[in-house]
């Protein structure tokens, strides 16, 4: 048993040092590996798996609203990237910039995208001229980079995945919808798919996008009490129209500029299923992401028997689901150790005494309960088992949301919680930015959003006693 | 009629002037648009929904195969670029360097990817250690750089998208195995899928890849009589191995080198799709890769009943097919030219006339047969004509290409066939580059790659008359 215990012994408890643990996991279930490049990291195929099931059904729900993808340069002007005063003074101090091609000195330097609202808008401005061409509702999928001094696997790096929306329409009010729209997209897929289940709302000004209008934001709340932004959607209104000159002939035969959008999500998904499911055996995979359901595990596979009917097993369900079956010479312990870190969400264990019974165990990943199935029912039964364990999922995270969630009226309450209690701290505030300022000073929380979900929970503001304008989400974030 | 003569007129005829047409074709059917960085364009919705179908073909095949996915940093120290020298001297002079990270310069400036192997190296370096570890069969899908001087969109971008392969063996027949595998892969996608015939064959040394000890290319034909390099997989025997230090202990407790490959395919296919099938109205994309596939057009639409039984027929057709269904108040002429412009395969009219008759008239887009569907099998029949089209379109690029093919066996014949028969030229060589060399100052013709089925048209070197080693096919080259 010494090789079984090798694999778990090597995680860190999570509650000892949460940091540590995370690493240990993402290098432990091999979903990547640091590179030579500073804050870049490789994508290995268990983690860029996970990458694929996110884009696949995204992609899907993108569609159904009438997205488009298209493909826009990595490359971006510093002419063209200085067009819009708040955004590029939002991202020039993090850009990357080639000088070089080949031999040849540039005459102009060029961004690596961090982001592509001047390359989409430099574009509408060409392909923009009437009512009939609008709306647009483009998106791409790609790497941006954003030169970050601190980085760390999925939810920091200097390069990263992620798609960009990019729409122009005709009016104010579309543009509003499209915005709202797409974030309950977000919303939607997050708790149905990745099992994580979020708080919706506007970002202050302060927390908003580098020259929109307004930034809305889905926030989860990670196993240690950290907040993490997990998509965003912003509405720009006309201003980079304006910037862009992006204008179009309506109906009526008037000139006007059209209402754009934006909305992203990043590879950062991962880390947010990462350390929302884990625990102190590894990876804990919701079973709708989960690049394999079902592990097949054979013991005493030496006898007579075994292999045979793993295999057929193997066949059988393969049909449905997404499976494995480790054949290899290593110890049942070990590969249950393997399957765990993996975050497969079910293993199936089948031995001589099983067959004999015409049944097999089947473990769940998340709760270690193990479920005894006949072998004539496991096909439908497996499915009842993955669905289950996935709403249970979803249902466990909101319930450690909710018991890590504060309600503060005075600010020795909000200092208390955020000092002593890990988690979402709900405050009323002014309205002004100097008490963001105060409370991230004083506390290193900073205000996550403004719920949709309003409550008054006072009158006044948490942190000056002036009337309150808004009951806000604050916490400490990744 | 005005308003449908307008597109057609807009095109110019690919007898006149091949390149224009091309060029026209692009634009028109709005597929690609520039951008305002020099040699980078920007894809459109109907060019990247072409890429979108060939990525997901591919991509299932590879998996077949065992191929894994992976994402790779998208820069390169200049270190690391530099470990393999024929390497870094075939690729450096090509490549767009990052100097600056934010306001600082970067101790070592970093090369935008022009292809990944020295990536991969230094990941297989890192994490191959036993020959349990091998094969490594490692895929991304990604963009990269090549500073080029002369661009055309989808045939040479300084950014282009592809796939690259990368893989890792024990032994140097795995490795030329893995090598023939993907070349072959490559050869039946596009003969199945693009409907674009192949020859296979080996580079000669002149024409490889920097760094590899063979590459094998698929060449196809395009209708200007120029050839065009398709597909590349090269075998790199222990080359990089060796100069990246990736070592393995075998079963016998030796320390070895691997033996590593890389493949890949891009964007240019799209290229390929339109010159091998597009005509003077436009685009002519095959079923299995048209991202719609089908467009319902009514005629008199105004009348009662038309459109309500175009919804129902687009409503029951959408449950197998892509279809689309022009309503708009375009004139069906001019929704025609559009179609066909798009290239989308089938176009189905149906008026009122055709209502009373039970049936509708499909038109295929690359002969402009119209046959007589009765409404009641039109699901069933569709498939069997866009079947026989996807085939017709295979063989009559087959056709063009063997009709374009020339054997030379002395200088005169084949400078002849060079100048005066656009397309292939097969002729026997000696195996000196020098030949190569003389060949292309007298010709432009370049050697495009010495074919696995070998013909012994003559003894001797077409150029030199020296004793000849193979039959190689020549041709001006995209």
């Amino acid at each position: 048993m010494a090789q079984d215990k090798k694999l778990v012994e090597a995680i860190t408890s999570m509650e000892d040092d949460f940091a540590q643990w995370y690493t240990d996991v993402v290098r432990k279930a091999e979903l990547c590996e640091y590179s030579s490049i500073k804050g870049c990291m490789i994508f290995l195929p268990n983690g860029y798996a996970i990458w694929e099931n996110i884009q696949k059904e995204l992609d899907r729900r993108f569609k159904e609203t009438g997205v488009e993808n298209v493909y826009m340069p990595m490359f971006i002007p510093e002419g063209l990237l200085e067009k819009e005063k708040d955004h590029v003074e939002g991202f020039a101090p993090e850009v990357a910039w080639v000088t070089h091609g080949g031999k040849d000195q540039l005459t102009e330097r060029m961004a690596v995208r961090p982001t592509s609202e001047t390359l989409f808008c430099d574009l509408y401005a060409n392909i923009v001229h009437s009512y009939r061409d609008l709306p647009k509702v483009y998106n791409q999928w790609c790497s941006v980079v954003r030169w970050e001094k601190t980085t760390r696997p999925f939810l920091r790096t200097t390069e990263f995945l992620w798609q960009e929306g990019h729409t122009a329409h005709a009016t104010a009010e579309e543009a509003e919808e499209r915005t709202i729209q797409m974030l309950n997209l977000y919303a939607d897929f997050c708790e149905e798919v990745l099992a994580i289940p979020m708080i919706k709302g506007r970002k202050t000004d302060k927390e908003k996008f580098a020259g929109a209008e307004a930034t809305y934001t889905i926030e989860a709340l990670m196993h240690d009490g950290k907040a993490l932004q997990s998509g965003t959607s912003h509405n720009f209104g006309d201003g980079f129209a304006k910037a862009f000159g992006i204008q179009y002939t309506d109906k009526d035969n008037q000139l006007k500029y059209v209402h754009q959008t934006s909305w992203g999500m990043t590879t950062r998904l991962i880390g947010a299923v990462i350390m929302v499911h884990g625990d102190d055996s590894g990876l804990v995979l919701p079973p709708k992401i989960a690049p394999t359901q079902v592990a097949i595990i054979p013991i005493a596979q030496h006898k007579e028997g075994v292999l045979e009917k793993a295999n057929a097993l193997y066949e059988k369900l393969s049909k449905t689901y997404k499976v494995s079956l480790d054949d290899s010479d290593k110890k049942p312990g070990w590969k249950f150790s393997e399957q765990e870190m993996r975050g497969i969400p079910l293993r199936i264990e089948l031995g001589p005494k099983d067959i004999e019974a015409n049944q097999a165990v089947v473990v769940r990943r998340d709760t270690r309960e193990k479920i005894l199935v006949s072998l004539d029912e496991i096909d439908t039964k497996l499915q009842e088992i993955l669905d289950t364990m996935q709403k249970d999922m979803l249902e466990r995270a909101r319930a450690h949301r909710d018991a890590h969630t504060t309600e503060a009226l005075t600010y020795e309450e909000f200092k208390d919680a955020v000092a002593n209690k890990p988690g979402f701290v709900k405050a009323m505030w002014c309205g002004d930015v100097a008490c963001e300022n105060k409370i991230k000073e004083d506390t290193t929380a900073t205000s996550r959003c403004m719920p949709f979900e309003q409550e008054k929970l006072s009158d006044v503001c948490v942190c000056c006693g002036k009337p309150a304008k808004a009951m806000v989400y604050w916490g400490k974030a990744y």
